[in-house]
C-alpha cells in the first residue's frame, strides 16, 4: 500500500531513484483496485473527517478543507452513480480517488495526503467499512433469533424425538430443539459485539509506521468518524488485522453452527424422517427426476461453511510470522474479508427468511418418538424412585426394550402384565411416566424440555435479545 | 460418553440389549481414558457439587452425601499422589472414579450418578477444566505484558530503523517497537477474558440431552461450582463445544502474534541485523559448528503457530454438520484442546522469561537507521512547510537519495552546499530534521514514535493493564 | 537438531563459546526425545548403514564398523525390551542412542557422527520410519478394499433407495453403492503409493547443509537403506518437508471419505433409515437409556477427520516462509505426522475388520426405494421412447407423482388406467420399468448399477487391485 | 445441480409438483452462472462429443445432431466474442447454453440431454476445464525451472553465507541454493502430472447417479473428449470432488515453497542482506518515502500462500461427511478451485519472470560468508584428518572462535601462531581449507555445494525436466 504509482511509465509519484516503468504484467498482479474500490465511500468519509481535522489545527485552510471536502462529495455521488471510471493504472482506491479530487480541485487536492499515508488510510476504510457490515450482519442475526424464538413458542408442546448418536433417546419438545439453534445464536452474536469493540478503534494519524510530523489531532478526527479511540500504537496500527482474522473466527463459528442446523433440515425433509415442510419457495426440483423436492437452501449454507473456514485459515496464514510495520502481505485480506461478510450476511437471510415459514409434521414426528422407546429412561426412574437400586433398573429395562423388539410393541403398549412380568414394583401408575407427554413435561427445571420450561426460555431469550445493547 | 460399558466383556452397565462383548480394538480404539484422566479434578469437584445439591433438594439423605464426598476425597488423594490405578477397560475418567467410589462405599456410590448422564457431566468437567487453565494462561500473559512495558520503557530512546516491505522506511525508537507487541497482545487478552465468560456457564443438569425428572436445582450447583449461571438449554448445554473452539481462536490469534515476534527476533539475532543479544540460556549450540549460538526459543514458539492453527482447524470440522445432540465425534474435542492450552502456557512462559533479558545493540540499530535514508520522509515534510509543493518536494528529496546512493553518504552527512544543489529553499536548520533523534521526536502525538509518547504509552499501558477485570 | 548439548551443564559438546548453561524450563520446552524417541529403531538402522559405508570408504576402520554395529544392536534389543533408559537431558533420540554408544564402545561411538549431521540423520530417520508405516498403512487399506468388494459383490442385486440431496432418486443396487465407496479409496491408494515414491530418497550425506568433506559414497548408503536414490540438493535435504505434508494431503482426503461411508452408516443404523445393521462388537450403549445401541466406530472415525485436517493445515502453516536451510521450527513436523499415521492406521483397521460384518436390511431397502416415486425417471425415459418429447414427457410424470401423492400410491401401484389419464401412449408394458427390478437392469453400461455391471465393476475392482504395484 | 429452473415462475422445467415460484433471493442465492460461465467452452465441447456418440448408437439422427452441433458451434462464437447474454434466472452455465440452443434450432436442442443430467455434465466439464488450465500451469512451472537451472549454472562459483537458525553456518554457492528451490519445484511438478493423470478420467454417463436407460457408449464419448477412461462408478463419479482437494493440495505446497523462495528474496533485498538486486520493474516505491524500493511481487507471492491454504481448508470441509450422491454443497467447489488455478500461475508466471533478472551481489554474499566464522567446521575436519579426537577438536574451534570475536577477525585472518595457540597440529596447509573457496571445492560428492557439483546437478536437472513426460 505504501509503495505504489500514481500513473506508472509515465508520472510516477515514486519513479525519482527508478530507472525503468514497472512491469505490465507486475502492474496488474499488484493492483488492487478491483476489490478494493469496495471501500470508495468509507475512503471518502474517512478523507473528509481527515480534511476537517487539519484545518482545525490549522495545517490546512478553511478554503482548502472547503474545496477538498466539496470535491470528494461530488466523486462520492459519481461512484454512487456508478459514473466514476476506475483505473488499474492507479492501483488502489486511493489513488484512484486522490487523482480524480486533484482532476476537480487541482494542487489543492494533493495536500488532503499531509499526515497521513496510504497505510494507515486503508486501515482505516477497512475498520471504517467491516464496522458497517457487522451492523448489517448482526440485523439480520437478530432477526433469525427472534424468528427462532418465536418458532420455538409456537411449537413448545410439539413431541419430537430426542437424539443422540443419531439414535431415538429420549423425547423432546420442537420448541426446546429450536431453543437449542437459539442458544448457539446467542452466543454468536455476543461474539459479534464482542469484535465490534475491537473493530471501532482508528489507525489513522500512524502514517506509513511512525506517526507523522504534522500538528494532528487523532482525537478530533476519531469523534468525527465515530471511534472509539485513536489506535495506541502507530506501529501495531498499519500492521494490526487482528479484526479481520477475529471477525473471520466469529464467522467461522457462526457457520459451524449453520451447518448443524442445515444438516438437521436436510435430514428432517428425507423421506426417512419426513418431520418438516420447507416451502417450496425455498426449494428446486429437478429436470430429470419429476418427484424431487429438493432442500436447497440449507444443503448450500452447509457447504459455504468450507469457504469461511477457509478464509479464516487464509488469513491466519497471511499473517504467520510477519515482521513488522506493513508488507505487501497485507493487501490480501481484503478479498477473504468480503467474501466472508457477503457469504454471512446471506446465509443469515437465508436462514432468518426460512425458519418461520418451517412446517413441523406434527404426527410423524410423534410416531418416530413413540416407536424408539424413547420413554426407556422414565422407566428407569420410576422404578428407582420406588426403591429399585439403579444398576438393577437398568437391567429390567433393558430386559422390557428386548421384549418390546421381539414383541415389536412400544414400553407404552405393553400391558401391565407384560411390565410386570420385569420387576413387581411397578403398578398402573406407570403408565404416566410412560407417555411421551408425561416424559417432556417430568423435565421441569430450568434448562429442561418441559412445555412450560420452553415457554419460559423463549420469554428469557426475547427479553435478553431485546436489551443487547453494545 | 453417553454410551460406554462400565465393565465390557463381563458385566456391562448397557449390555441388556446386546448379544455379543465389544471387539477388543474397538475398546480400545473407543476408550478416552488415556487423555480424560487429565479432566479427575475437576470430575470430583463436579461430582462433590452434585451430590451437595441432590443431598440440598432431598434426592440423597445427608449420610449417602457424606459418604460420597469422603470417598471423592480419598480419591483425589489418590489421584494427586499417582496411585490411582486407571483401566482402560473402564473406558473413561468418568467411570473408572465411578467404580472406585463404589469400591470404596458400595451401592451408594452408584447414587451419585442420580440425575445426570455422562453427557453433561464431562462438558461440565471440561469447562471446570479450561477456566482453571485460563487462569494460568492469564498470568502468564500478563506476566509478558509487565515485561515488555518495562522493556519500552527502558529503551524509550533507543533508536533503529523502522522497517515496511523489510526495507528501512523511518527511524523508530525501540521502546515503540516494544509497545506495537504490546498492544497486540492487550487484545489477546481482552479476548481472552470474553472467551471466560463463555466458559464459565454449566451444562450440569442438562443429563443426557433433555434434562432430568429429578427435582434438582442447577442454581445451587452452578453457585458451588463458580459458574455463572446454567445453561440455558439441555441440548444445546451437551453439544455446544464453541467455548473449545473460541479458545483456539484466541490460541491462534495470539500464536500469529508471537511468531511475528520470534520472527523478529530470529532476525535480530542474525549476523546481518545483529540489533540484540539473546542471553546464553535460551539458545543453543551446534555439536559440528562450533561458531554457532541459535535461537531456539523464537524458532520454536513459531514452529508451534502451526500446531495451534490445526487445532482451531480440527475442532471447527469436528463439529461442522453435526446433528443434534451428543455424538460420539465429541469425544474428539480434549486431545486438541490440551495440547492448545500447553502450547499457549509454555509459549508465554519462554517469552515472559526471555523478554526482559532481552539486550539491544544500540550503535548496531543506531548505525542502521542512520544508513538507510531514513530521514527522506522528514526532508520532504521540511521541503512542505517550506512552501515548496509535495509533489516537487517528493521528487527533489528522490534526487537527494539518488546521490547519496552514488556517494555512498546519507543525508545528514552530506553538506548544506550538496543538499541545495537539490533545492534552495534548504537551509542550516535542515540538519535538525535529518538527525534520527530530531526525527523521532516531530512525531509526538498519541500513538507515535517520540520518545515521550512512548513513556506515556507505557504508563497507559501499565495502567489498563492493573485496572483489567473481569 | 543441529543445535543441541550432549550433556548441557556439565559438558555440552557445543559450549565452548557460551557463558551460561541453558534454562531449566527452556531445556524441556525445546528436548524432543518424549516423541521422537519412536524413531529409535529407524535411528539405528540408518547409523549401522552409514558405519557400513564409511568403512567402505575408509573413513573407518573395518574394527571401527565391527564394534559400532555390535553396540547398536545391543542397544536395539535394549530399546526392543523397553530397557533402555531415556534422558531429556540429551535432548533427542539422536543423542541419547550416541551417549549409550560411547558408553558401551569408547570414543569409538564418536566416530559414527563422521560425515554427518543430526540434521541430515533425523531427515533419513522420519523417511525409514514413514516409509515402514506407509506400508502397514497400505496393508490396511487393502484389506478394507477387498472387504468391500467381496461385500459388493454378495449385494450386487440388492435394491436400495439412491438419493441426491438425501432424496429418494432413482433405485440402485447396495452393491453399487459399496462400489462407490471402494472407487473412493481406490484413488487414494493410488496417492498413497505416488506419496511413497517421492518418501523413499535419502538426505543422508547433506551433512548440516552443505555436505560434508570426507569422501562419503552416497549411493552405497542409499542401497543399504533400500532407498531409490540420494536426495540431489544438500540444503534441500534438510529443510525438505514435503513427505509430511503430501502424506497428511493422502491422510485428509482418506478421512474426508471415511467420514463420508460414516455419515452414510449413521444414517442408516437410524431408526429412521433402518437400512442396515451393524454387528454389536462395533457399537456401545448407554448407560442411562437402555434402549440405545449407538454407532460409536463410523461417529468416532468422522470425527477424527477434523485431527487429520488439523495436522495438514499445521504442517503447512509450519513450513510457510522459512527461509533455507534447517530451523528449529522444523522439530514440529513429527507430532502430527505420528498421530497422523496412527489415525490413519487405526481408522482403516476399524473399517476392515467392520464392513464384512455390516448386514443388509433389504426388506427395508426394498420398501425405501419403492415408496419414493423412484422410478419416475424410468417413465419419463419410457415415454420419450414412445415419442414423447422430453419437455411434455416431464411433464406428465410430474402429474403422476402429484396424484400418487394425493392418492399415497407409487407409480407401480398404480392402475392402467390411473396411469392412462396423463398420458395415451402408456401401455401394459409401463410395469416393466416401473418395477425397481426393471429400472436398475436397465442401466446396464460401464458405471451403471445394474447388477451385471455390478459383478463385472467388482472383479475389475479386484483384478486392478492384485495389480496394483510400486 | 439436479435441480433447477429453466425459467423459474413462468416455464419450469421442474415445476409440475410445486405450487409457488421460487423466492427472489433463493433464486439468487443459489445461482451459479455468475462463477460457471467460466466452464462454457468446456460445456459445449462436452455436449458436442455427447452429441456425437448418441449419434453413432442411434439415439440421435445425424441430422439431430449436426443441427446440435451447428448451433453449439454458433453459440461458442457468440461467448468467445462477448456478445453472449447470461442470465441469473437460467440458474447455471449449462441451462443457459441449452436454453440459447434451443432458441436457435428448436426442439431438438432438449434432446441433446438425452441419456445425461447436470450432475455428470458439470462434473465432466470442471475435468476439462481443469486438465486445460494444469497444463498451462505446467508450462509457467516448466519455465521457472528452467530460469533457475540456467541461473543456477551462472552462479555456481558465486559463494554466499549457508544458514541454518539464520546463523551464518558454512559457506555454499550461491547456485547450490538455487537449485535447492529448483528441487523443491521437481517435487511440485510430479505432483502435479500425478494429480493431472486422477483428473483425466471421464464422469460423463453417470446421468444422475446411476447411469441412464439409453444405450451409450461412454467409450467413445471418452476418447471424443481425450480422457483416459470412463469413470467406474457412477455414484462415485457425480459425488467425486478429490480432483480439486488433490489440485490445492499440490498448490498449497508449491505456495508453500514459493513463500520460502519470497521469504529469502525479501531478506535478500534488505538493506541488512545486500545479496541481490532485483529489476526496478519487479518493484514499487513509496509516495511518502522517496528512498524506497520494495520487493512487491515476493511479499505478495508469500501472502497469497493463504488464500491457497484457505481453498485446499475450504475443500476438504465442503466434503467432509457428505452423504452419496450429488449435494448441492458441491455447487461451492467452482470458485476455490478457480482462484487457486488463477493463483498458482500468476505466482509462477510471476516467478518465472523475475528469477532470471536476479542479479546476486557478488563482494557482499562473499564478505557475509568471510565473516561468520563458516569455515568453523573445516577446521575442525582438518584437525580430525591430523588425528584429534573430534570431542577435542569441536573444543580447539570454540576456542579459537571465542578468540576471533574478541580480536574481531575471521579464522582465514589469524595468523599460524594464532592458530597454533589452540593446537600443534595446525600447520600452514590449515589455510587451504579456511579459505571459503577451499571450504564449498571440498563439498564434493553428489548433492554437494562444491561447484562442479552444482553444474552437474543442474546438467542433471535439465535432463530430467526434458524428459518429464506424462
Amino acid at each position: 500500500m505504501s509503495s505504489s504509482p500514481t500513473n506508472p511509465g509515465t508520472n510516477q509519484s515514486w519513479g525519482g531513484r527508478f530507472s525503468e516503468p514497472t512491469d505490465a504484467f507486475v502492474e496488474r498482479f499488484t493492483a488492487s483496485v478491483d476489490f478494493d474500490r469496495r471501500l470508495a465511500l468509507q475512503d471518502i468519509q474517512g478523507s473528509i473527517a481527515h480534511a476537517t481535522m487539519l484545518a482545525r489545527v490549522g495545517v490546512l485552510s478553511d478554503d482548502e478543507r472547503d474545496a477538498i471536502v466539496a470535491g470528494l462529495t461530488e466523486i462520492r455521488g459519481e461512484i454512487e452513480r456508478g459514473e466514476f471510471q476506475w483505473s488499474v493504472k492507479l492501483e488502489d482506491v486511493h489513488m484512484n480517488v486522490e487523482a480524480r479530487l486533484t482532476d476537480k480541485i487541482g494542487i489543492t487536492g494533493k495536500k488532503l495526503h499531509t499526515g497521513r499515508s496510504r497505510n494507515d488510510q486503508v486501515a482505516t476504510d477497512i475498520r471504517l467499512f467491516l464496522r458497517d457490515e457487522i451492523d448489517v450482519v448482526e440485523a439480520e442475526l437478530k432477526r433469525l433469533r427472534e424468528g427462532l424464538i418465536a418458532l420455538a413458542e409456537r411449537e413448545a408442546d410439539t413431541i419430537m424425538p430426542g437424539f443422540t448418536h443419531l439414535q431415538t433417546a429420549q423425547p423432546v419438545t420442537f420448541g426446546h430443539h429450536l431453543l437449542a439453534w437459539q442458544e448457539m445464536l446467542a452466543r454468536d452474536h455476543e461474539r459479534l459485539l464482542d469484535c465490534r469493540k475491537r473493530v471501532n478503534v482508528m489507525p489513522l494519524g500512524a502514517a506509513a509506521l511512525a506517526g507523522t510530523t504534522y500538528p494532528i489531532d487523532r482525537h478530533v478526527t476519531a469523534e468525527l468518524l465515530g471511534f472509539e479511540r485513536p489506535a495506541e500504537n502507530s506501529l501495531d496500527a498499519v500492521s494490526d488485522r487482528d479484526f479481520a482474522i477475529e471477525f473471520a473466527s466469529f464467522a467461522s463459528i457462526l457457520l459451524m453452527h449453520l451447518s448443524r442446523m442445515s444438516e438437521e433440515l436436510v435430514l428432517w425433509t428425507s423421506a426417512q424422517f419426513d418431520f418438516i415442510d420447507l416451502p417450496d419457495r425455498f426449494c428446486t426440483g429437478s429436470s430429470i427426476m419429476p418427484q424431487k423436492k429438493n432442500p436447497d437452501v440449507p444443503e448450500l449454507v452447509r457447504g459455504k461453511t468450507g469457504r469461511v473456514y477457509g478464509h479464516l485459515m487464509g488469513l491466519l496464514t497471511l499473517m504467520k510470522s510477519q515482521p513488522l510495520a506493513y508488507n505487501k502481505d497485507n493487501q490480501e485480506d481484503k478479498e477473504p474479508l468480503f467474501d466472508t461478510l457477503d457469504t454471512v450476511r446471506d446465509c443469515l437471510k437465508a436462514f432468518a427468511d426460512m425458519v418461520p415459514a418451517i412446517e413441523a409434521r406434527k404426527p410423524n414426528m410423534y410416531e418416530a418418538a413413540r416407536r424408539g422407546f424413547s420413554t426407556a429412561t422414565d422407566l428407569a426412574d420410576y422404578l428407582v424412585r420406588r426403591g429399585v437400586a439403579f444398576r438393577d433398573a437398568h437391567e429390567i429395562v433393558g430386559q422390557s426394550v428386548a421384549f418390546g423388539i421381539r414383541e415389536q410393541k412400544d414400553l407404552s403398549e405393553m400391558s401391565l402384565d407384560e411390565l410386570r412380568q420385569f420387576s413387581e414394583v411397578i403398578e398402573a401408575d406407570v403408565f404416566e411416566v410412560l407417555t411421551l407427554e408425561g416424559s417432556v413435561a417430568a423435565r421441569n427445571h430450568i434448562g429442561g424440555t418441559a412445555p412450560d420450561q420452553v415457554r419460559a426460555a423463549a420469554s428469557r431469550a426475547r427479553e435478553a435479545l431485546a436489551h443487547l445493547g453494545r
